[in-house]
C-alpha cells in the first residue's frame, strides 16, 4: 500500500498490528487450554482489539490516499484473514466462513450432530473442509465458535446502526421526493441483471437446466446497500439526492428480491408457482413499509412527550437504538432484512427529538458507538474474500461472466433517471451484491440448483462488486461534484 | 413496588413491558420457526430492548424512591425472569441459568454430545432439568443457546466497561495512599469468612468430610465488586475515600482467593499441597498488577503522543477501551478475574488524556456506551435469581447460616480500618458475593465437593448478600454523609 507520507506512527502503529497477529494464535491457544477457570470473554477481547486496531490502521491509510475508509477496512480484513488462514490460525479460519460458519453451527446444535460432522455436512468434501472440521473438533473449537458467533451478531447489529443513522439523516418527505427515479432505478437494476445473468449463463454452461440459470439471474438482482452508504458517509456526500435515490431504490430492491426469491424457488421445487403466495408475500412486505413508516410517524411524538416526563438518563439513545432494533426485527418477521427495518426507523426518528432539547442530541451519542462496532462489519466482510476462490480457471472464467453481467446491469440501472443527476454513480452505487448476493446463492446451493463451481464464481462476483464500489464511487463522486 | 407519585407515564411504560413480555415467546417462536431465511440477530435484538426498557423502568422506579438504580435492575430481572419460567418461556429459562448454561454449551461442543444430553451431564437430576433438557432439545433450543452466548458475553463486556470507568475515575496514587487500611479489610475479610463458614458448616453438617467445610468456608472469601462500585456511581460518592478503600480490598481480594481456590481445590483433588504451586500463582498475580500498572504508565505517555499523530476519529475512545480489553484479557491469562484488568487499565489512564485536548473526554463517549451496555449485566445478574430455590426447608436452613457467616466475616471486615472512616459501609461494601462466589462453587461441584443442597443454598446465599447490599449501603452511605 503506497503511503505517500511516510509516517513513523503509522510504521509502529503496523508493528504493533503484526505483534498482535502473532501473539494472538498463541493467546487463543493458551486461552482454551485453560479450560474450565478461564473467561470465556477473554478470546472476543483479543478478537474485538484486532479488528479495532486493524480498521483503524486501514481506514487511516485509505483517507492517507484519499479513498474512503470502508476500503481500508474490507482490505485489512482481507489481507489478515488470508494470511491467517495460510498459517491455520483457528479462530480467524472459521470467522472467515462466515454465513456458511452459522450455518454449521446451527445444524449441529439442531440435528445434535457434532461439529465437525456438521461441517461435513454443510461444506462440499474437499481439504478445506477437512482443516475446518479438524479445527472445529480439536481442543480451540468451542472457543472459536464462541467468538464468531458474537463477532458475527455484533456484525449484524453494527450495519443495523449504520443503516439507522443514514435514515436519521434522511427525512420521509425526501424520500417521497424521489420516489419515482429510485422505483425506476430499482425496477431496471432488477430486471437487466436478471435477464443478462440468465443469458451469460446460457452462453457459459449451455448444458445446464433452465432453472439453474433462472436462480444465478436472480441472484444477480440482489442491492447490499451497506458499504454504498458508509462510501456517502465517508465522503460527507449522504446529502446528495443520489444517495437517497439509491436508498430507495435498495429498499425497493429488498421487496423486489423477496418476491423473486419466493417465485424462483418455488419454481426450483414444485416446477410451478402461485399467484397467492406472490401475492402474500408482496402485501406483506408493503404492508410493513407503509404500516411502520405511518403509524411510527403518527405514534412517535406523543411517546417521546410522555418519555421525556420520566427523566431516565440517556433515554434519546434508548429509545432510538430500541426503536431501530424493534423495528428491524419487525422487518425479519415480516421477511425483509433486518436493515430495512433500521433504515425506516431512522427515517420515521429524524427530526422530532429535536423539540425535546434535554441532553446530547441522538447522532452525538451514537458517533461513539457507530466508531466502534460499524467497523466490525466491514472487517468481517473483508475477511471472508478468500483469494484461493481465485485458483481455479473454471470458477475464474464463470466468475468474470457473472462479474460483467452484475455490473452492466445495475450501471445501466443508474441510467433510468433523469439527466441531471450523475447517473453513473447511482449506477455503481447500485452494483455491490454482499451479504444479500452470498444469502441467495447459499439457499441455491440448498436447493440444489447451485454447484460448488457456480457458488465460487458467485462469491467472486460479490467480491469483486464490493470492492471495486469505494474507489469507482469516489471517482464519480468527485467528479460530478466538481462539475 | 411503592412509588410515591403515581405517574401515568410509568404505567404506560408498564404497560409497554408487559405487552413485551407477552410478545416475546410468540416472536421467538415464530423466528425459530422462519428457520434458514430469518436473520439470526432478531431475537437478539428483542432480548436487548427487553432488557434496555427493563432496565430503564425499574432503575426509574428505584430512583423514586430513593434507591440506587442498580437495585431496580436486579429486581426487573428477578421479576422477568421468575414469571417467564413459570410460562416456560424458552429463552428466558435459558438466560437464568447462566454459568451453568456456558458449561452445558461448552461441554455440548467439546465433547460432541448435544445439547439435552450436556444438560443433563451438568445439572442434577431432576424436573427443572428436563425441562431445560426439552428446550433445549425443542424448535428454540439452537436460538435460545444463540441468544444466550450473546447476552452471556455482552454481560462480561459490561462489567469489564464499568470497572475500567471506575478506574478512570480513581488514580494510582490515590489507590497507594489507602493500600494499607485496603490490605487490612482485604485480609480479615478473607480469615473471618473462612474459619466462620468452616466453623457454621461443621455446625450444620457435622457428618460430612472437612474438605467440603474447608470448600464452603473458600467459597465465602469471595468478593464481587460489580454491585458496589455500580452502587457508589449511582449515589455519586465514588470519590469517597471508602470507595477506594473496597476497590483495593477487592482487588487483593481477587489474588487472595486465587491462591485459596488452588490452595483447595489441590487439597481436594490430591490431598497435598505443594509450596512451589502456591508461590506461582501468588508470584504471577503480583507480577500482573505490578507489571500493568508500572509499564502502563510509563509507556502510555509516549504512545498517546504518536496515536495522536495518526488522526484517527475517535482515537481516545478505541485506546482506551482497548486498552481495557487487553489487560482484561492479560489479567484472565494471568488467572485473575478480567474486570482486575478492566481497573487496573483505568487506574492507568486516568488523567493521561487531558493534554492530549482532541475530541471529546473519554468519560463523555463511553457514558452512552455505559448506560446502554452496564444495565445488560445486573439485568442477567438479577434474572439468576431463582425463587424455586427458596422451596426447600433445609436448603434454606443451610442458606441462613451461610448467609450470616458471609454478612458477619465481610461487615467485621469493614472495621480493621481507623475509627475515622465510615467502617460500616466499607463492610457492607465488601458483603456481595456474585458472580465470582458461583463460580467457585460450580467448581467445588465439578469437584465434587459441594452437593445440589449446598449448591443452592450457596446461590440463595450469593443472591442475598447481592440484593441486601445497595439498599444498606444507602442507608449507611447517607448516615456517615450527615455526620
Amino acid at each position: 500500500m503506497n503511503v505517500p507520507t511516510p509516517d513513523r506512527s503509522l510504521i509502529v502503529a503496523a508493528i504493533l498490528l503484526g505483534l498482535l497477529a502473532v501473539v494472538y494464535p498463541a493467546a487463543t491457544a493458551y486461552a482454551a487450554g485453560a479450560g474450565e477457570h478461564g473467561d470465556p470473554v477473554a478470546p472476543v477481547l483479543v478478537a474485538l482489539v484486532l479488528i479495532g486496531i486493524g480498521a483503524a490502521l486501514g481506514g487511516r491509510m485509505m483517507r492517507a490516499i484519499g479513498q474512503p475508509a470502508v476500503l481500508g477496512e474490507l482490505l485489512v480484513g482481507m489481507v489478515v484473514a488470508n494470511v491467517a488462514y495460510y498459517f491455520r490460525e483457528p479462530v480467524i479460519t472459521v470467522l472467515r466462513e462466515g454465513a456458511t460458519m452459522s450455518n454449521v453451527i446451527r445444524m449441529a446444535l439442531e440435528q445434535n450432530l457434532s461439529l465437525p460432522e456438521a461441517a461435513r455436512h454443510v461444506l462440499p468434501p474437499g481439504e478445506h473442509t477437512e482443516l475446518l472440521a479438524s479445527i472445529l473438533g480439536g481442543p480451540s473449537g468451542a472457543m472459536a465458535v464462541n467468538v464468531f458467533d458474537f463477532i458475527d451478531l455484533l456484525a449484524r447489529i453494527a450495519v443495523i446502526v449504520l443503516l439507522f443513522l443514514v435514515g436519521l439523516e434522511t427525512s420521509v418527505h425526501e424520500m417521497r421526493k424521489v420516489g419515482l427515479p429510485a422505483f425506476l432505478v430499482a425496477v431496471v437494476g432488477v430486471v437487466l441483471p436478471f435477464l443478462l445473468g440468465l443469458f451469460s449463463m446460457w452462453l457459459v454452461m449451455p448444458e445446464a437446466p433452465v432453472q439453474k440459470d433462472i436462480f444465478i439471474g436472480a441472484i444477480l438482482t440482489a442491492t447490499s446497500v451497506g458499504i454504498t452508504a458508509r462510501v456517502f458517509r465517508d465522503l460527507r456526500q449522504g446529502q446528495r439526492d443520489e444517495a437517497k435515490i439509491i436508498l430507495g431504490a435498495a429498499v425497493i430492491d429488498d421487496v423486489l428480491g423477496l418476491i423473486i426469491l419466493a417465485v424462483v424457488s418455488a419454481l426450483v421445487v414444485s416446477g410451478s408457482v402461485s399467484v397467492g403466495v406472490v401475492a402474500t408475500i408482496s402485501a406483506k412486505a408493503v404492508l410493513f413499509l407503509v404500516g411502520s413508516i405511518g403509524i411510527g410517524v403518527w405514534i412517535t411524538p406523543p411517546l417521546v412527550k410522555r418519555m421525556a416526563r420520566l427523566e431516565i438518563d440517556n433515554v434519546k439513545l434508548l429509545f432510538g437504538l430500541g426503536l431501530a432494533f424493534l423495528f428491524s426485527w419487525l422487518a425479519n418477521w415480516m421477511g425483509l432484512a433486518t436493515i430495512v427495518g433500521a433504515f425506516a426507523a431512522g427515517l420515521v426518528l429524524e427530526e422530532l427529538f429535536l423539540d425535546e432539547l434535554k441532553g446530547h442530541s441522538l447522532r452525538d451519542m451514537l458517533s461513539p458507538i457507530e466508531s466502534l462496532v460499524v467497523p466490525v462489519f466491514f472487517v468481517l466482510m473483508g475477511m471472508q474474500v478468500k483469494l484461493e476462490a481465485f485458483a481455479d480457471w473454471r470458477v475464474i472464467g464463470i466468475a468474470g461472466v457473472l462479474t460483467v453481467a452484475a455490473v452492466v446491469g445495475k450501471v445501466a440501472a443508474g441510467y433510468a433517471v433523469s439527466r441531471r443527476l450523475d447517473r453513473l454513480s447511482i449506477g455503481i452505487g447500485m452494483m455491490p451484491r454482499g451479504e444479500v448476493g452470498l444469502i441467495f446463492a447459499s439457499i441455491g446451493k440448498g436447493l440444489g440448483v447451485v454447484n460448488d463451481a457456480v457458488f465460487s464464481a458467485v462469491v467472486i462476483m460479490v467480491m469483486l462488486t464490493t470492492l471495486l464500489t469505494p474507489p469507482l464511487l469516489k471517482i464519480t463522486l468527485a467528479r460530478s461534484a466538481k462539475a
